[in-house]
């Protein structure tokens, strides 16, 4: 395809990837975005939130129009750091172009969206309700970045129809999957404590161990057979410790650690009341099994198949010949916070690089998603 | 009672007390024991084993007579470090007398044995067939000491009919316990390995800890309903530790530890047939477990109850009026390794301060463990 005029999603990639805007360090990467995007009609705000145990973080959001249905766009400009920089082919925030190919950190995950989807509004008419969350804070603890960000939004009288968020979601060619739901993630841990003493005299001492290993055998493995949409939610016990090198000591404790992911059957104060009831119900043999959820549990969430997902559904088919995948496979990001306020697909690019050594695009895939970003915004607001 | 002439059993502990004999350093200690033993018409012969990964330790054989009933006695001169020696109301190599009780490392554990029963040697006929098999290593490895010793003894020709262990055995008075037996003991672990994975894809891993959750389970507890004279035999593991402190993964393995202690039914060949056979038996689900014995295994043992334990069960019931409780309880001994040359009994002071600071013995148990040991030495001599 020909861009239309407007703003280049390339040389816009190349500036947001030389910003080496690791997280949590923003250095000009939202100076770039504002740049593109005011003369585009939107205003631009910075909103930094701190505390909860947790550094700053700089987030932008821009709106433009008003009325009518509202249509967000979400992502982040903070990037996981490059590593041994000696073992990248180019140098990681140099953007350099080769053989139709930009390498730089950030260039798939997500920057590459990023640029796409401000050089799409470029294309459309500048009209329609129209807003971008984006974070600095996605790929680490993601405690002040977009969880806070949809909820100041929110506060500020913000209600949104449909929300992209532009991660890398295709498998193998630009369209070919757009992930529609993820699974919730929730890790936990069991300490069970008995009474230690001498092996010699089992009678004296109650050896948690084996009420370890029933539990164990009580909460692993799947939880339900899984949802249209989904596979089963399953639990994983993913280490057990007692750290007792003395061959002659019954242990006082064990502690068992182990992860859930779970489908839309659950919530994760079901899922905690689930496993409670399983604990209860086993002979613990007057050990104590006090079992925490570590950490803050994901929530599972499937978007709404109408709507906005059937709109991107028919603008990805009629432009590729093929309608995309719907997934809710994969690992977790930040569409679980937004999925609390409206219907959240993610639709990107391909990742096989992300994160890694050398990560690239193809500036045909850069250009590509640009246009079917450009068509669904007409395709999404023309629906009205 | 008053002491017939002879060795005083007082003087000769306080003697061996002021060596400083810590495993496996010998200081004077086999010096003491010769120049009391010699005069009594004792050949002494010191052997030095080494080798098989621990330290060189030095053993004394001492022997008199041939022919008729051969009676042994055996004990160690080492003994466990004094700790912080400001902790010590007497010092621990001081050998002080107070009140009628004799303090020091060594006091209870087991240098009032040997003293005693080389006393009790000065009281009757020089005559007999007696021999003393003493190591400087008990309380360490026990690599280099009676284990060495009694296989050098057979060698040179000596068959032992009964022999006495001179460790602390009596549980509240002189002559109400001794030890007829011991269980054995066997340290074992399982290497459980399955297949690391993302706990998100769990079905391109395969979780050991479940697998290892079977084992504990089906390996955990009693092995039988006990014997006789000893309770059942019983496994407890000790510990198990994975090691994984990321919540998004699946374990590749699982190390479990467990200790068995096993009565008479069971030696250490027939147990780890059944351990095997026992965990061949489980559905380990394309795991693997790899079972292997930690350390050496100490045998179980049962002496023969009549002959010389029936002598010095009516010898000491004779003299306190009370015949002792035959005993199989508590930790190991030097007696496992002499149990398969010949009955073995161990027999000695109350032992409550043995291993701790102001270790101790009354003078008063001193002198009476000295009158059973020469009565016995006589009843069972006479007994030809």
């Amino acid at each position: 395809m020909t861009l239309a005029e407007g703003t280049n999603p390339v040389q816009l990639l190349q500036d947001l990837i030389r910003q080496p805007s690791v997280t949590p360090e923003l250095h000009g990467a939202f100076d770039v975005l504002e740049a593109a995007l005011m003369p585009l009609g939107f205003n631009c705000e910075r909103v930094r939130f701190e505390g909860d145990g947790s550094y700053p973080v700089d987030n932008l959001f821009a709106t433009r129009g008003s009325g009518g249905k509202h249509l967000l766009f979400a992502g982040h400009t903070d990037v996981v750091p490059p590593g041994d920089t000696a073992a990248w082919r180019y140098q990681p925030f140099a953007a350099e172009i080769v053989d139709g190919t930009i390498y730089g950190r950030g260039a798939a995950d997500m920057k590459s969206g990023i640029a796409a989807f401000v050089a799409a509004l470029s294309q459309v008419p500048e009209a329609g309700h129209i807003s971008l969350a984006i974070t600095n804070d996605e790929e680490a603890d993601a405690v002040n970045g977009t969880d806070k960000l949809m909820a100041w939004a929110e506060a500020q009288g913000h209600r949104f129809d449909f929300a992209i968020v532009g991660e890398p979601s295709a498998t193998a060619r630009v369209g070919d999957s757009i992930k529609v739901g993820r699974r919730g993630s929730l890790n936990g841990q069991i300490r069970v404590t008995g009474t230690q003493g001498h092996v010699a005299y089992p009678d004296k001492a109650n050896n948690p161990l084996p009420v370890a290993a029933l539990l164990i055998g009580a909460l692993t493995g799947k939880l339900d057979d899984g949802t249209e949409h989904f596979p089963p939610s399953n639990l994983e016990f993913t280490s057990a410790d007692v750290g007792n090198e003395t061959t002659n000591v019954i242990p006082a404790s064990v502690l068992l650690r182990f992860n859930v992911r779970y489908n839309d059957r659950w919530t994760p104060e079901s899922l905690i009341a689930a496993i409670e009831e399983v604990i209860g119900n086993q002979d613990l043999r007057e050990c104590s099994a006090e079992f925490t959820v570590v950490g803050r549990p994901s929530r599972s969430f499937l978007s709404p198949l109408g709507g906005g997902v059937e709109t991107l559904v028919e603008t990805i088919a009629r432009r590729t010949g093929i309608p995309p995948e719907l997934s809710t496979g994969g690992g977790t990001s930040d569409a679980r916070f937004i999925a609390e306020y409206c219907p959240v697909v993610e639709f990107g690019l391909p990742g096989p690089t992300m994160h890694k050594v050398d990560e690239n695009v193809r500036v045909s895939d850069v250009e590509e998603l640009t246009a079917l970003y450009a068509q669904f915004i007409a395709d999404y607001l023309a629906g009205e």
